[in-house]
């Protein structure tokens, strides 16, 4: 069993990034994220976010909105961004607050700056195989893990568990593709599958996206593949100084012994979300600077 | 064994839509068909939609380009019809020549009147189940005979063989969502699959999309199954007066007894398209009208 150190991986992607940055001519790469609300998780998220951008010269700046914002309001937001030749890129942290579609305000952020590939164009691209679109960090970043890692895809049977907009589908779509670390078979499960051990365990790379601490078991891993774990779950834990601790989708220490490479958590997926992200920025200003 | 009468179902669908048109109140839907030169096939297959539109009360049009147009010429015309309100629907024949990229000209058609789907908004609609899409036709139409004939897809495991943006992804993306004849498990298979029998065999509804004759034998269906053959491949046939004969991707007289459902070539899938075309042109005429 080899574990696969996506804080390693993330790091090298990060080195990539920064460097690209600190030669480019004129002004750097600029990130404004939108956060509506005060969501625990996704304060955290967003502030780990702004310190890697910052450490790797990336400008950014969170702008905050109250909970209770209306959607127009949001809306006129994103649009005067958009139409911002200084922003690079957008990023709403999901999720918002119920009476805001996510999907509106997704597709709202205009497609070159949609650094989260949630909006309808870019998830289009995945599907037409449309290198220039943005795909998703997540997936985004499960691939490059499995690339830099030189895991072999090609042929390969790809499980994926979930079908969110934001990890199981895109993540499939990605490794359905044509090209390198690609042309795998690929399979969606969810919670509606049938028998999901029988389909889970033919994978070789399984993708665990379901988003319930535990779920996947020795059972459901077949002697020798590789587990990507994307689950981010708490978990009461008195022990902790917080009271929790977070943990996969995956039953790490039953499922290890039998897989060839494996992600913890944390450490595995977390990590290359926030590194694609920054390579996503990047690739955002690379094309405002040459339109 | 029953089979899958893709030429009856087809017409109820087409009564169904003529029935809506002829209530509708103001001018009919109109469709405008572009034909980039006199492929045999693209010339049929515009004729036959043609004359579908008539029978309904459809106004189409031919505008038909010779083989070397240029991609700027091209895209002009289809910047002029996105901006012409009488026209509420545009298809693009494919296949286009090589000089044309057919990607740029797909995504040239405007969203709400891109009736083909193969655009990249209409394919990201699709994946984040946005019903106010245009899902390509002839998934469209595989999603209708299966709903239509009341085969149980919840749950159950679709594997699509192919997995090009006009039929094998949409297909796919289309059993995968939530909702009624939906939620399905959904396996993409391609040229690169390997042990391609053992993961067919898996299918409850298997999808056959390669465009190669009579590819699928009985030794990749499994007993009970539903097959959907989308294939239109022409093989030579010295005893028809056209020299040829059109077959599905599926061995037809070897498969059909271990079968549950079946479609046949010609009369199955085909028809379907033609019908789905009519519905999404309808679907088009009323956004704009309520625009």
């Amino acid at each position: 069993m080899t574990l696969l150190d996506g804080k390693a991986v993330a790091a090298a992607v990060l080195e990539d990034v920064g460097a690209e940055v600190r030669a480019l001519p004129g002004r750097p790469p600029s990130v404004v994220f939108i956060r509506v609300g005060d969501d625990p998780a996704s304060v955290s998220y967003v502030n780990t976010k702004q310190k890697t951008a910052a450490r790797l010269g990336i400008d950014s700046r969170l702008d905050h909105f109250p909970e209770d914002i209306s959607g127009e309001k949001l809306l006129a937001h994103i649009a005067s961004l958009n139409a911002d030749a200084a922003v690079d890129a957008i990023l709403v942290q999901a999720p918002l607050p119920d009476h805001l579609s996510e999907r509106t305000v997704f597709n709202a952020v205009h497609p070159d700056k949609d650094v989260d590939g949630f909006g309808e164009v870019n998830l289009g691209r995945l599907v037409q195989e449309n290198p220039d679109g943005f795909v998703a960090c997540t997936p985004a970043g499960i691939h490059e893990i499995i690339r830099r890692s030189e895991i072999p895809v090609e042929g390969r049977h790809v499980v994926v568990v979930g079908r969110s907009l934001i990890v199981g589908k895109p993540a499939g779509l990605l490794f359905l593709r044509k090209g390198d670390f690609a042309n795998a078979t690929v399979t969606f499960c969810h919670s509606r599958t049938r028998n999901l051990a029988a389909v889970t365990r033919q994978a070789d790379i399984l993708i665990a996206a379901i988003g319930r601490a535990h779920f996947i078991g020795p059972d459901h891993v077949r002697e020798g593949a590789t587990v990507i774990d994307v689950g981010i779950n708490r978990v009461d834990d008195p022990s902790r100084p917080r009271g929790y601790c977070l943990v996969g989708d995956v039953l790490f220490d039953e499922v290890k012994s039998k897989c060839e490479y494996i992600t913890p958590v944390p450490g595995g997926v977390g990590p290359m979300t926030v590194a694609m992200l920054m390579a996503n920025t990047l690739k955002a200003h690379r094309r405002n600077h040459s339109a």
